[in-house]
């Protein structure tokens, strides 16, 4: 929602800001920093916290700045914290606050810390957090799909390769492609949280501090895996950052794979399923319309990651160590994936709850496009035609087939023999959709069996995290 | 700034949102959109004018819906008006709006035409205005640029290839470098802007309208100049888009390398110029830090209008036509883009100003690393050395002057002479950084005087428009 | 097709060669680089000429010269070339030949240039061919789609938002969106032409040349329309690649939109098109199976596109002056965008016209998902209602027909007056598409007579350039 | 190398191909895919081992093809193998060839299995090759790291913030900055491998096959982890691909920040390093220049595995299930990813070898910029300052100091006294570097004994994988 306020400055004079201002604004970065407010108090907290365990504050400055940072929280929670500007950044404004809160105590916070290894701590304990719930939906996502597969497991509906008619596949089978897919997206976010959960505080400007500090103490209060091992890389990495993005780029990349599909069934010509209307809207020239919105938006989104990715990639290129005030645009990309991949995880795994299958037209659909030659070849290679010699034979029955207008089976005995002697009416009667679902019946295969068994190894593979 | 409210949400519950009130947000625009605001007014004043015109709705009504216009403005101006995500976005806001204000001439405003064609309209508004905002910058900031170029057309600095010492350059053709980039960038704003100024509204949809509607009429009123002419690509060309977006991702290019070598000449190490104390901060832990932050964020924002373009490309990579919802995504990138480059410009126009040149650091430097090797290799040419073999000669000439430590005008005429007969004392001693700037006196090159001639032209060039 | 030879390294050995000859292999060029022979010969005869012209060389050095280049030329032509990867690049690559053919004046050449200036302009030469073939094939592309567009201008097809069905359009006026779209990507690559077409030649390594040069000459001898006015820019200045790329970009995307609903027209579910056999390729596993392989391709060759561009603007991003050896990474991507552009435009070229069209089934589809219920909403605003309203009116007609499984033309009358009482029989019965076509008349409406004009109009253009 | 019959075609008739031949060449993959021959061969033999295993083809028909490929593979590697452009692909050629030699046999071998589920197959054995291989190399390059490392493990160097002299640090701890960035690396490629090694062969064109296939036994002879679980999955998944092409990209990343500071640190102007002659080159122009070459490929070459990365996240965005021919472009973005990160690799490893330090030029520079400025901060809050109080006292310490033109120790005692008592002649004598470097003596500090301890661990690490 724009502020009013806000609209109005922009209304008025957008171009005429002076200069002064301006570059306050240019260089500081309270604007979307704030979100990191929880992470920078807890933060703060435990590094006060060692402080004083470590003698190099007292028992008095650390009880006060708890005090002070629970009084800020409140704040914040509350929506009476006075955000400034002039203060650049959500440290500094915090800092500040506190020591018109508390006085001395506020001022020594800052002692054997830069805010370079503090905002590096601030980001990774943001990104902790969300990564967390994203594998939280992941898993929320997964097991509503395998309800949808589960009960589509025997539904027949045409696999397309080319976007051409290629065999049948079960709708389970295909809908388990997405687990799979969004499994990699699990390991690969797990995966990087250990990255992420290691703790810079202690790495000061670049070079470490003076002070006789204790970081395995902040680690452990902080919940971190163990320290980032050198401090000139702790101030300037940001993998973790472009990891992240590039996780959320191919996460988001397989749902604008789902959406397509999405919308391509939903199109009249596809007809396959309908989608609950909470996720459609209408338009406001043509009231017949009720447009998939949600996946076009999330196909749309998916162009969002990738620009944020190639955004840190970019940044971080041919940096000199160590920490470059370059760095501070490392957050608007980083928050905008995260929040980005969270909203679609949630809508999804609602939207996926909502999808309604139209059976009889998949499988009609299934039933054009010749979709069993390939089992009719193989027929033939198991009445001992080499595979290369069979397909063409079949590929001249598909012709033949298509002259007259009829399906494979269909195919008029003396038409079909005259192309090969083996094609007989019995080989042929055998090619139902039916027929080809149950015979591909391998790991990994389509027939309504193997879907099952993968349903149920992936519910308990589910389970089990 | 942060709106604290919202913050507090974000704080307790993020991730624990309603999935209605979820998607409604994912699906609304009206949070970026709101800036389309005056366009958006503008455009629905043209339209509903021509309307009148041609009688498809009446005088009244017109009269109407500029009255309802007059207030909408006034209530987004001081910040009273009540943006609501339940009406999506700055269309529905604003029509609800009116309807609210004036009945029944409200619900006219849309007769023959959809929100397809009028966002498109928008979109071309604000970009317009923004096309000539950044014109207009860039001729400031070449301005600026010209004065310092001037002041320094005589000033010796190392011209640098591969970041080593090549040959003396002056400082102000150094400059110049940049006027010739940033009127290339004039050059393909202002030819963008003929493609971005022409006329969607009339497209409808898709396909135009019913209505015996005067798209030219509209143009005209909207100083548009001329009509996008086939309906279909009206509603769904976002090339403009793409097209500022790479501009911009240009142009920002430029100004990253401008800022590499602001922050290198800053460093102790160069120590060629000093930047106002407005355009760097300081550091939280180190006391004696002055760091040229604002160049350090120009870099870094490059990255944003790189990713920004990989963005709009990745959305509308594969569409089919006409409008989908995914191009609801072009916004915010172009926004951002459109917003960086102009507060960059601001900024650089300004900070240009603030350079103060070491004229005898640059001076030093320019006189290490034999930089005027070229010149000697150039004159044995003259006495009838093929450049290939000159080449080599110098190349030892330039060993024997680094063993021993001395600049090459300095070498010791036994040893030159060893080297090669024609390296005579006279020869040597004619090679200084004057005679070297002073001798590539061509179209181009470095001498004061082209430099000079050079600054006049483009002064000339820059007054004109 | 690979070297066999090379392969045969690659088998046995690939991640053993000695690192010396590794770094020689790393650091050429000439692998690539040789598509610019034509061009650096060219320039090459030009900068001697002039070079004679200003008695910097003699006349029989000139004529050496060219002789030399004469045989160069021959043996490159007819594959007896010995290109060595020890002479790094084309230019010393040609130079050397040059040497070994005619001695002395062989060495000669490079006087008053580098390789800096020389590359610059052997690129520039490179990329004027491409941009001018590519101009010529577009206007190829653009002619064939207007034969197949006025062919189409009164075939109903259904005009999709959403990829849901909007309202009925004319084909001919869906497939002139692409001649907007390809008259943009014209126009740019029309402005680019001037930014490329100017000389760097002249610039030296950096600084420009101690020699009485006459660069304006050189610019005549190699059509150039002007010359690069900054040393320092000239070399160091890759807008031109950047641009180019990004022109790429765009046009890829047009067509990847161009295949994405050639892909969907030939899907069994659609059936609105068949492709001509040579640009489809059958299934090695599938018998049946007839490809759209091309407009995959091109779609999936976008991604090249774009990944070239972002390539170059990080490569570029954060170079200071001048010329850094980064700039040599410029050609790879350079060369493969414009290939890609050629390929993919000579071949759609000759694809638009192996079009076959089903109109029949693009007729049927039209007729589905009440296409014309807009045009019924206007009616209703004809007859005095206001838009939003008459929208809510048939949003409600379009909820009765779908109930009853009927269009809105055969609505019965008494379910339709008891929604609105204006809904009689004669105003639905008038809701054919045809009429929906024909009422809208307006410039850039889908009316076949809009249509035909704007072929025609289009046809003009094309004539005049 | 080009081949110079190639380049001939090229200049004459470049533009003049005939359509089919394009369109053969278009689609074709061959030119890039046959460096998956061996792979290719590798999977074909234990795809025929099962089929015979499972008696779908004869004891004979597995040793006919096995004498088949051996006589292939001679061919290849002999050079002798004839390609060929008709046959489409690597998979076809092979195919083709071995039918030739061996007749029926030859024809079986693609009983169940389709190009679609053997493409993936052969892509994956590939790509685990290299990631063994770069992984190798990771550990190879820091073994060089180490070493150079502990050699200057109490080297002192100025470490930099905003290129700002900030804090003195050993070098040996800035290089060790670069271990923790590899180490990431390698764990990242490592944790691909995982995903990279499970077996796609079986899952067909989409959906399996009908034979009964035991994908177990060629997943076990193919020293594959596991199976692809869902065949459409397995064969439309890219993931991997992407997936190390970000991996590159961040690794590359990485290299292009090292390289930026070799060229920094081998400028005129900082002088801290010499690199070894045969990672630099001279220039055609200017005989005194020794260039970085390597360092500045590397930061250039960055912008390509950017790009194929940018390549490969449009390739698949939006695309449906299950294979496209889009995906065929997955593979000139990989390969070439592949065996940059092997070279640049390769090179580095040896590179780092060839670094001479100048270590009294970077003590030199660590004396510059009030350096110690912090530690003298520090001291004060040790007699009792709070923080933010003592930073402020030293910031008018050093602006005095900066007056005067001496270091901080050597501020006149009068001077520093009037500024805060506690700055005391016994204060101020202790800001050495070496004492600076001694204090930040903790976990990821730079004191040389912990930068000891670090490498000591590192190198264990190293020893173990």
């Amino acid at each position: 929602m724009p502020s009013s306020k806000k609209n109005s400055k922009n209304w008025s004079g957008r171009f005429n800001e002076p200069v002064d201002e301006l570059v306050q604004r240019y260089t500081a970065s309270i604007s979307f920093d704030h979100v990191l407010a929880p992470y920078d108090i807890k933060g703060s907290l435990a590094h006060a916290q060692m402080l004083q365990e470590k003698k190099i504050i007292s028992k008095k400055d650390f009880s006060d700045i708890k005090k002070g940072m629970a009084q800020i929280s409140s704040e914040i929670s509350s929506g009476s914290f006075n955000w400034s500007i002039e203060k650049e950044d959500i440290h500094l404004n915090i800092e500040h606050r506190l020591t018109q809160l508390i006085g001395d105590a506020g001022k020594k916070l800052h002692t054997a810390r830069s805010r370079n290894d503090q905002v590096a701590t601030d980001i990774r304990l943001y990104l902790r957090d969300f990564i967390d719930e994203i594998v939280r939906l992941l898993a929320a996502f997964q097991g509503n799909l395998l309800n949808l597969a589960e009960k589509h497991a025997a539904t027949v509906m045409p696999g397309f390769t080319h976007l051409q008619v290629a065999q049948p596949v079960s709708l389970g089978h295909h809908l388990m492609a997405y687990f799979e897919m969004t499994d990699r997206d699990k390991a690969r976010f797990t995966e990087l949280r250990k990255r992420v959960n290691r703790l810079p505080l202690g790495s000061g400007a670049l070079a470490g501090t003076t002070f006789a500090i204790d970081r395995a103490r902040v680690a452990e209060l902080l919940d971190f895996d163990g320290l980032c091992e050198n401090s000139l890389d702790a101030v300037s990495d940001r993998d973790f950052a472009i990891e992240f993005c590039s996780n959320a780029a191919l996460l988001m990349m397989h749902f604008s794979r789902l959406s397509e599909e999405i919308i391509l069934w939903m199109s009249q010509q596809f007809g396959f399923v309908k989608l609950a209307d909470r996720f459609c809207t209408g338009s406001s020239m043509m009231p017949q319309k009720k447009n998939p919105d949600v996946p076009e938006l999330v196909r749309g989104k998916t162009g969002r990651t990738y620009g944020h990715l190639m955004s840190l990639l970019t940044l971080m290129k041919g940096q000199p160590l160590a920490y470059n005030k370059d760095n501070q645009e490392d957050k608007e990309p980083l928050f905008d994936c995260a929040r980005t991949v969270v909203e679609t995880l949630t809508i999804y795994a609602d939207l996926i709850k909502g999808i309604e299958v139209d059976t009889s037209a998949m499988e009609a659909a299934a039933a054009r496009g010749y979709s069993t030659a390939t089992d009719l070849a193989d027929k033939l290679v198991r009445l001992g035609v080499p595979f290369r010699e069979s397909h063409e034979i079949v590929a001249k029955a598909v012709e033949q087939a298509e002259k007259l207008g009829v399906d494979l089976s269909d195919l008029p005995p003396t038409d079909a023999v005259k192309i090969d002697k083996r094609l007989t009416h019995g080989v042929l009667r055998k090619l139902t959709l039916t027929n080809a679902l149950r015979s591909r019946n391998h790991s990994g295969g389509t027939s309504p069996a193997q879907v099952k068994r993968s349903i149920a190894s992936a519910r308990r593979a589910l389970l089990k995290n």
